[in-house]
């Protein structure tokens, strides 16, 4: 069974190792978020692919919830104490990666071909592609101005409330090679349980990535990050309550509308959960190998409507 | 005592240290060597500076003789393994000098101006100038060909002989800002027993530092790396048998025609000096805090010809 996966970091990142594992890590493909990626000391981040990655790869500090595990913070520290702009950390290990993602770019390497190098290079057997090679960035927009997604997220503490949210570029972007065919080419469609406004909705702002959900000839399931109305980690919540006037499964389901057949929720949302869709209730908090796989299944498990 | 040094990178900083030492350390400047800056993984990286800057900061690595004491390989090893061409070796802490000083290069700001700011975020009261904000590099020419200088002596262990050197850029670099005011500044001049053809020579290419050592109004004193007939590090022995005639006192001499007045010695090529300038006899191997104090002293105690 092949899969799709439209992926954040932190949740997507999770549930994209719940599905390897589960249907077979060489049968996912995930197509990550770029839009918060962000330019720090000069480096290209991608802080979504990498929580991907670094997840696939069995790196990932899942502790801290970003970045690797056994890290040390030296080439940050140092240039933090040399006037260096060092809001954002960064690992050495991590900015290992970083600059030669960097030096790659700048030779004119498509992010996807990178990624792919990457992954490679990491023995991660699942295909992990950035939704576009394009220049693509979310901006909120908030009571104290625009911020570019980062800025917000971490410069702010994602503190402020947020109004709207803009995808620079999204009107040209184009689908990075392969992402297109990965979506033609599944047997299930799926969206991790992510914050849909600022790390489903960058993906979808892909024009033919949203026609390609749209038009589906397979059943596409989106996993809610709601637990009893609350979000695991992040200001999804906040978001939904703000932006989509609750924090019931209905309004998670409206922001994917048109897009998916199913939604699988909590068993704490269970009670409020009348959609327009499937639904499938499970126990969605992915806190370890048992708990990743029962998920997996529940969303795998979803019929042709 | 103001006095200006012309240094390359290891010989440069110890006797840049010694200097500082004994003549006081806001009374030194260092025009150091850029004609060996190299670009690596993205980074800008100027060996010759960073040696400088870190001995005068105390935190150099004097065992292996680059690069900073308790570094971790952290960032460059994940690189290497992620295909990345690490084949010049960066630690962390190095990496996070070389961090902000790529991007600020990359916003246009002068190496000399970047240079003084890391100088000052070090504590360093000496004052520290590349010799040109221009490009400048160095490249040898071979038996088996033309190498970049780094690529020469790092990527291939310097084992070709040198038949030539060539400086990219020299003919159009201009001094850096107050590079031409220290020397005209200075009380003395010094050229610090580094390697002169690839570490001296590429900051006389710059014609108006040439010119302000040759239209001198102070005494020019020159420290010779030999010892014996050998150097402490590096192929400058080599060197100097090859493009020089020889291994003798005049043949260092000979390198600095015109441009000094002295040349300190060590006591065991003290019988072939029969020079066309003063000559100075010390032990010159700079093998703890004495040692480097008395070399320091020999070559500020030479006296107006």
């Amino acid at each position: 069974m092949r899969v799709a996966l439209l992926a954040g970091g932190f949740g997507g990142s999770r549930f994209a190792l719940a599905l390897a594992e589960t249907a077979g890590a060489e049968n996912l493909t995930v197509i990550g978020n770029v839009g918060d990626d962000v330019e720090v000391l000069g480096l290209h981040v991608s802080p979504d692919l990498d929580s991907v990655l670094y997840t696939l790869a069995g790196v990932f500090d899942t502790e801290r919830g970003w970045g690797r595990r056994d890290e040390s913070w030296n080439a940050l520290e140092t240039a933090a104490e040399l006037g260096g702009h060092a809001w954002f950390k960064l690992g050495d290990r991590d900015t290992g990666l970083h600059l030669v993602r960097t030096e790659a770019l700048r030779r004119g390497e498509p992010l996807s071909a990178i990624t792919q190098r990457l992954t490679a290079a990491f023995g991660v057997r699942s295909t992990l592609l950035p939704a576009t090679d394009d220049r693509l960035r979310t901006h909120v927009q908030t009571p104290a101005g625009e911020f570019p997604f980062q800025e917000w997220f971490v410069g702010r503490g994602h503190r402020d409330e947020v109004d709207a949210v803009r995808f620079e570029g999204a009107e040209t972007a184009l689908p990075a090679p392969g992402v297109i065919e990965a979506l033609d080419a599944a047997d299930v469609l799926l969206i991790a349980p992510s914050n849909p406004f600022v790390s489903i909705a960058p993906i979808l702002a892909v024009r033919e990535i949203r026609a390609a959900l749209e038009h589906r000839r397979v059943p596409a399931v989106a996993v809610s990050p709601l637990i009893g109305g609350k979000t695991v980690k992040g200001p999804a919540d906040r978001m939904l309550a703000r932006l989509a006037g609750g924090t019931e499964p209905a309004h998670v389901a409206e922001c994917y509308a048109g897009l998916i057949d199913a939604l699988v929720i909590d068993e704490a949302d269970a009670e409020r959960a009348e959609l327009g869709v499937q639904v499938v209730v499970t126990r969605t908090l992915m806190d370890g190998e048992d708990a990743r796989r029962r998920l997996a299944e529940s969303a795998l498990s979803v019929p042709v409507a």
